[in-house]
């Protein structure tokens, strides 16, 4: 693909610009932060500041979305802005009109923590804005399953991350084992969250069901002043004071090594 | 554990603090830039003011490590700061070494490009520095390996990282199936990467091997003002240009959908 750069001396330069056709749609991820963290520390100065030139917002919650956009330093009333709500209600077809709405411009889509298109509905936009051939921009911002990777210690060059365990007693226990063995088969870090209310009763499953010398790492309140990080052997944690889990965002992390004699 | 805050009206106040014993030792994991990136899109002012509080550096390369501090506003001849060479050379007794040297000091730890732990062998000393009861406090910054998977639009809530692929081409094409089929029983995204100089034919040879309705997304360069990041599936990709990608940091992701008829 070729674009007309400039003319020059009667001349037509053209330069190679881009594998495909441009359109003049580009999507912006943009990371949220988590929770109450300082977004001094949480985003780069270069992200806000195409946060704050954007008039277009693809958001699971516009509240919450406002909340940020004051963060970035766009105040109320928000005036020529869009938002465009993208949960896990929006339909297909609501889909595509949201697509329309933002096609031609730049905009924004914007997670409720984190990065979009992790834990909530962004994924399927970014592919349709593909299929579009919109230009796809990912921001830098904080993503607490990679930081809780690599504050673990584990194994980094490779690592599967699972979402949600199962919320069923028994089936999250063949979950677990079923983690731990992969893990021993294949030596990758086994990521997986839990909805936070039930964080305590994934932490003593785990206690409960792996091995001793299975490693487990807990990262809570990841960006928070509260950060608390711990890796530690299934032997070693049994010893240890139970961390209070309940409510706090954590990332769980197991990892079976050649040495832990699995 | 308890730590004592103050000491108010002759009555000890102490506050619950941490899971378990404080020590002094405190290691940041510092994102680096990718390639040539700008710093303040890619990292937040929080990040780098840290990195100026620090004098002890764990490095893969000390030339790069210098370069990266002059990014940051640390400049020569950074008197009273240390580095510590962490590479894949780095003995056992060694790391031994590095870890009693930074022990009751903040120190961070540096990779050559992105998050420390992830694609370099800085993952081993995390694991000793919790052994050793470190706080261990990991910092916003780039990641190419999550910055392309949200920007592939792939299945964000479960995916696999498997590092590079295997150098030799039928051990690579072996792997390819292995992993779009893996992809086709899971629903996992599978992320990998490849040694610049080889992309070409790693493209070629997915082109060539994965079903056509297989989705393949190339994200190359990122936070670079080349970055180019296009999600197809094969048979799309079959009818385009090559994109120009040996030498160009890139990172690929596969997916397999219910839709593609795997």
């Amino acid at each position: 693909m070729f674009l007309l750069i400039k003319k020059e001396n009667n001349f037509l330069i053209f330069q190679s610009f881009n594998f495909y056709s441009l359109t003049n749609s580009t999507i912006y991820l943009i990371p949220n932060l988590l929770g109450d963290a300082d977004i001094k520390s949480s985003l780069p100065d270069g992200v806000v500041d195409v946060v704050r030139t954007l008039k277009h917002f693809i958001v699971e919650d516009e509240k919450s979305a406002r909340k940020f956009l004051k963060l970035c330093g766009v105040m109320p009333p928000f005036e020529g802005i869009s938002f465009y709500v993208l949960d896990k209600h929006t339909s297909s077809a609501d889909r595509s009109e949201i697509l329309k709405a933002i096609t031609g411009h730049e905009s924004g889509i914007l997670s409720e923590a984190g990065c979009p298109g992790i834990a909530d509905p962004g994924a399927d936009i970014i592919a349709m804005a593909h299929q579009r051939s919109f230009t796809v921009r990912p921001l830098v911002g904080p993503s607490s399953i990679l930081l809780a990777l690599i504050a673990s210690g584990f194994n980094g060059q490779a690592f599967s991350f699972h979402g949600y365990l199962p919320a069923n007693a028994i089936e999250r226990i063949r979950k677990i084992k079923e983690l731990e063995a992969e893990s021993a088969k294949t030596g990758y870090t086994q990521i997986f969250i839990e909805t936070p209310f039930r964080n305590d009763f994934l932490f003593q499953d785990i206690l409960a069901q792996c091995k001793p010398l299975t490693l487990f790492s807990v990262a809570c309140d990841i960006t928070l002043p509260t950060e608390e990080i711990v890796s530690a052997n299934i032997k070693e944690w049994q010893k240890r004071k139970v961390p209070e889990l309940r409510g706090r965002p954590t990332v769980f992390s197991l990892l079976v090594t050649s040495g832990s004699g699995y």
